[in-house]
């Protein structure tokens, strides 16, 4: 890639961008998109243009993300998005002090260093960027201390930034419990591996005089955990029939014009997709159904609690911090027999997870952590063959139709530039649904949980192959032998690969916060798909609001994401000094999108606090790590004889990350008493909500809570008791 | 060392121990010498001899022993040493199983196996042990799969039984909580770090607001860490004069003669050490010092208790599960504010280590770890001066006039058979003092976990210097050049120098069963020293009591030196088998002669509910992982390419290890609540006893009491309350 090319991707980069802002401001004023841009605001009930500012101003947006407080992003999108605003803000403020220090100063020491053997940042095509890098000075000259240094720079700022950022998250995480709202989650704790029942009792005996044991006061009463796979499918299909019900009537109602007054009752085949079969009625078919679904499910709900127990349950509490203290406290002498753990929101439990044995969830996340290592080692071969093959000269070689359109000069330069990223990209986001699959697979039982594990794994996922595969992928081949013979030399050798790279990952991070932040912003792919099904499918009110139904920030793919960029960053950072502003525009721009997107667009799929937060960290840990052993790779590539006084730095931050790990992370794993007792003074909350907010959609009918809640009587009369002594 | 020196070595020791024998067996019936023998029974006001046996049979100990109950041992010495009998037990019969297969199918293998080249055992002067040993085998043959097959029986029956004895060592845990008996520490917690006291609060005002916050019901009332060394000075310096006065009273009773019926009254003079100064009158002098001391202590327990209160505080509960689901709870939002712990016994709680920091604790361990670690890498090398002179040799070189003493031969066989093991044991008597003050050091609260703390740190160096040392000493010099070049040669070094010493190892397990455990059956030195004591120092009862109070059994040097017969007896098991049935003697007759010791001697200083198994469990795992090691490089030697198979073994002790902690360590941390819970039946406790057991004896007085209880009044009705709702 030679100059005009990297200018000309960064400039069509920009252009898109401006285009997709247009389209934007254009679209955003139409108030038939405001279901797509202000969702939000619409599901909570707000007005979406309430907010004091004239929304025909273009840049209206920008002012009321900016004036946000941390406050509003909690009360709308929970603590969680605050978190990520804190990562957002935390990296970015790193980079912008790092560039204010290196930029002045790194660049026009690299410049005005004439002499010496030169290393090729660009594969010697492109030497502008070649004199503004590291590659410039002359080799073991005594301008490498101006790059020794800016490493311990970037390493302090990084570490001192990010002791800040824990502490204000512990902080968020504890005034979030304080809140004085009471959550089910609060009163109840989820215990797992309940030994077999024992001769003569039911599972809810032996669970209620297990506790009752333990809390003569504070038990209030357990919920079983049942094997809802059977009725959670006849739910489905019920629910199914009544969405067809409500679009059939809808259908008929909207048949009815002043010229055919009667309608057309809208018909349907019973058969496969409706296509063969019988051809009904749908609206006498549906009521049909679903009035023998709910004779159906009515069994399947008492067959399940009564018949379909598992070895888990729920136990509520009716006080806070008796349950903040069951849920840290070892029951069992064993810890393979009544583990518990604290209850998450009703919605995130996974419910078919609770019953995996605790051996067995052990060697369940032995073996996906091996697949995935395995999965990440062999993920190599294939990105470095594309990263071989998305050249324009090989792809003209392999499909020749393309050479019509290559002779297209300007064409040609931005397919040049940007063939091998989009290929990645593309690559890249085939993996999350997998990763999501093997993390649940591990037996994690809550859908928080979850999400934390599979971003890990994308991180490390995306780190090992895109920047470590991308960066060796050239050199990997002719070097294989040599890596065979002297395994310890991956460091030098990573080290020497990475100038060559500096311009891909530049073109990279640009390609990612100029196209994928537009798009973003512009959300043109979800109001193209929701106008579309506007037209064509959409039929009653429900299901246009599944249409614009905007869905939550996906942490499990944009976190790693994020996250790759900051390895990127900081390992090139000292490198190629002019890959800091493209980090400091993708964090600064992130985060103004991002807060329009989190205070207007999306709806959160759950709430954990911030548990995210100590995952961030160690990864930011990981990647300043990998940052500080290349640069002592690649000082020693230059001859800098005192590179190993470089080897501190990594030592700091691992000790950085255990201190953290210390003082911090104990009250993400754990609701601290005292902040369950500063909440717990509001009095005795209304037990029976908590309970019944548990209950899964699919076991909950009126009939069958007085089923469910044979012992409800008793259980109350329990309660009152209790709380006449708080 | 040839072989008549082996057996001269050998005779000798089990010489010496039947002479020690005799020497109990007629001791022993004398009774004066009871308050030796059985002072365990004494203290606990029992018969010597009310056992049945008659005590006149010389083996009725062993009968005793022998046929004594795992639940005599808990009744009479605790826990801790019911658990020590597991561990010894559970090694016994690992090498009785390994002995039935090794010995006789791997002695033949060798001794038939004639051609090829051989590998000294006893470097080339003692041919019968090398023909016993796997050195006796031809390189590459096929009969070094008997050898292969040994090493797989002797892990796998290792981890079988290390299985059986963590489960059984659980349930001893969970039995011994279950006791009816109350025991203070069951209601307490210890909480440190308490952040400084807020305006116009006290430091027990703000303890029991804080806690009576979280814990409304069952918390009774708080007692604050005051420092304590002024007002134990005074109270160590009364009890001293206490002393004295008894002593002198009874000098005077005693010089009372029917001839002079006024007696003489003794005198001492007041200057130092009793030898110059004015001669004053003992008696007169003694009560005007107590009387001076008394006020002054009074003086300073009040000054203490208001003065002198530290950041920590015993909090009592009107309730176990409480108290044990409080010291497992995280109380505030980070780690370093309001850290728990569970209360050990009143007598083992270290009152100055309290006060110490969250991260002076820290950084206490990491240095004390680093002072250790440098401590056993340096003691590396005079131990090899050790080993290297005490050579009868070089010794006569040193000490000339020894020469007269070396020509008498058999005198000579014996020094050059056991000077080296003598000198060994010397020096390692010296460091266990060390070694507890580093414990001590590091801020560990509670006496028992100094003790495990100290005992690990023994273990480590025995293995790293004695074990290690002693193998490469010979071979260390000449060879340090060729390690520096290449490190990981290191474990083919060892397995070269292994068979080199299997006859010092030999000896040295010899030497310390029959000496050691002869010695500590006839218990001839506090023997020996009790009645000096009583016939030329002690005046008074308490003298007497004191001259043979029996202490207790020490593990702190008693497991790491077992260890290291472990750690010996595994690596040398498949090289010379020989030295199996030495090992199976030394824990089989360690058992018996132990049991005999606990039961009728020692008194136990503490109940750790056997915490030091898990402990006790690594150091055997790590004692197996070297053996495994080693033994791999042994293979290796032997030119036996199927070495690599033996791989698997090493990774299997670590997974084994590591299921251990995984499964039970928690409980071992921790009390479960079910355990407690089962006990917690019984109804509220006499909660001022409970506390009042945690008052040390320096700080209790009656008046004291009353000043220390001021807010008893409260607290009892507060009691009163809540008992009512159980």
């Amino acid at each position: 890639m030679d100059f005009s090319s990297f200018i000309t991707s960064l400039g069509t980069s920009f252009l898109v961008f401006l285009v997709l802002m247009i389209l934007f401001t254009f679209l955003r004023s139409k108030p038939g998109n405001n279901v797509v841009y202000y969702p939000n605001r619409i599901i909570r009930g707000l007005d979406p243009f309430e907010t004091g500012y004239k929304s025909r101003n273009p840049f209206s947006w920008i002012i009321e993300a900016y004036s946000s407080s941390e406050q509003d992003v909690i009360d709308i999108s929970g603590v969680d998005a605050a978190v990520y605003f804190v990562f957002l803000s935390t990296v970015f403020i790193i980079l912008i002090l790092a560039g204010i220090i290196l930029l002045p100063v790194l660049l026009p020491v690299a410049i005005t260093d004439g002499g010496g053997k030169k290393q090729s940042v660009s594969k010697g095509t492109f030497n502008e960027l070649d004199e503004l890098s590291m590659g410039n000075i002359t080799a073991s000259s005594a301008r490498l201390w101006a790059y020794f240094i800016a490493c311990y720079w970037i390493s302090l700022i990084s570490l001192f930034f990010l002791w800040k950022a824990y502490r204000h998250v512990s902080f968020l995480r504890s005034e979030a419990f304080k809140s004085p709202d009471e959550k089910p989650e609060q009163f109840a704790i989820v215990v797992r591996d309940i030994p077999p029942v024992p001769e003569g009792q039911t599972r809810k005996e032996q669970v209620d005089s297990y506790f009752k044991t333990i809390y003569p006061e504070a038990f209030y009463r357990s919920m079983i955990i049942t094997d809802n796979k059977e009725v959670n499918k006849i739910w489905e299909e019920l629910e199914g029939y009544k969405k067809k019900l409500a679009r059939a009537e809808a259908v008929y109602a909207g048949s009815k014009t002043t010229a055919k007054p009667e309608g057309t009752r809208p018909t349907n085949k019973t058969g496969c997709l409706g296509i063969i079969g019988k051809k009904v009625d749908s609206i006498e078919y549906c009521n049909e159904k679903i009035n023998e679904l709910v004779a159906k499910l009515e069994t399947e709900q008492k067959v399940t609690l009564k018949e379909k127990q598992q070895n888990a349950a729920i136990i509520f509490f009716s006080n806070r911090v008796v349950a903040a203290s069951a849920s840290q406290s070892l029951h069992a002498q064993t810890v393979d027999r009544w583990s518990v753990f604290d209850a998450p929101e009703p919605c995130q439990l996974l419910w078919p997870n609770l019953k995996i044995k605790y051996f067995q969830r052990e060697m369940r996340q032995y073996l996906v952590y091996f697949i995935v290592a395995l999965a990440i080692f062999f993920y190599m071969i294939p990105i470095t063959f594309i990263s071989a093959f998305t050249t324009l000269k090989n792809l003209v070689k392999l499909l020749p139709f393309l050479k019509s359109v290559v002779q297209i000069s300007a064409l040609r330069t931005v397919l040049e530039a940007y063939l091998p990223q989009i290929a990645l990209i593309v690559f890249l986001a085939m993996l999350p649904k997998l990763l999501m699959f093997l993390s649940r697979l591990e037996g994690i039982p809550t859908e928080s949980h979850v999400v934390r594990a599979a971003s890990g794994k994308y991180f490390y996922f995306t780190v090992l192959n895109v920047f470590i595969g991308v960066t060796l992928g050239g050199t990997l081949f002719k070097t294989f032998k040599q890596v065979q013979d002297k395994p310890k030399d991956v460091v030098r050798l990573l080290a020497e690969s990475l100038p060559g790279n500096a311009t891909f990952f530049l073109t990279y991070v640009a390609l990612k916060f100029f196209i994928g932040y537009g798009l973003e912003l512009s959300r043109l792919i979800p109001l193209i798909i929701y106008h579309l099904k506007k037209k064509f499918l959409c039929k009653t009110e429900a299901e246009l609001k599944q249409a614009w139904a905007p869905g939550d920030l996906s942490y499990a793919t944009r976190i790693p994401s994020d996250m790759l960029i900051v390895t990127i960053v900081f390992c090139y950072s000292v490198i190629a000094p002019l890959i800091i502003p493209f980090g400091a525009l993708y964090f600064g721009l992130g985060w103004l999108i991002l807060r329009n997107q989190a205070l207007k667009v999306y709806v959160p799929a759950y709430e954990s606090y911030g548990r995210m937060w100590p995952h961030i960290n160690n990864r930011i840990i990981a990647a300043l790590i990998l940052y500080q052993i290349t640069m002592f790779g690649y000082f020693g590539v230059q001859k800098f004889v005192y590179a190993p006084l470089l080897l501190p730095l990594p030592i700091m931050s691992i000790l950085f990350g255990f201190v953290c790990a210390k003082r911090f992370y104990p009250s993400f794993q754990n609701q601290s008493l005292e902040v369950a007792a500063a909440s717990a003074l509001k009095g005795v909350p209304n037990m029976e909500l908590m309970f019944r907010a548990f209950i899964p959609p699919s076991l909950s009918s009126e009939k069958i809570d007085d089923d469910l809640f044979e012992d409800f009587e008793d259980a109350r009369s329990q309660v009152s008791r209790s709380t006449s002594f708080v």
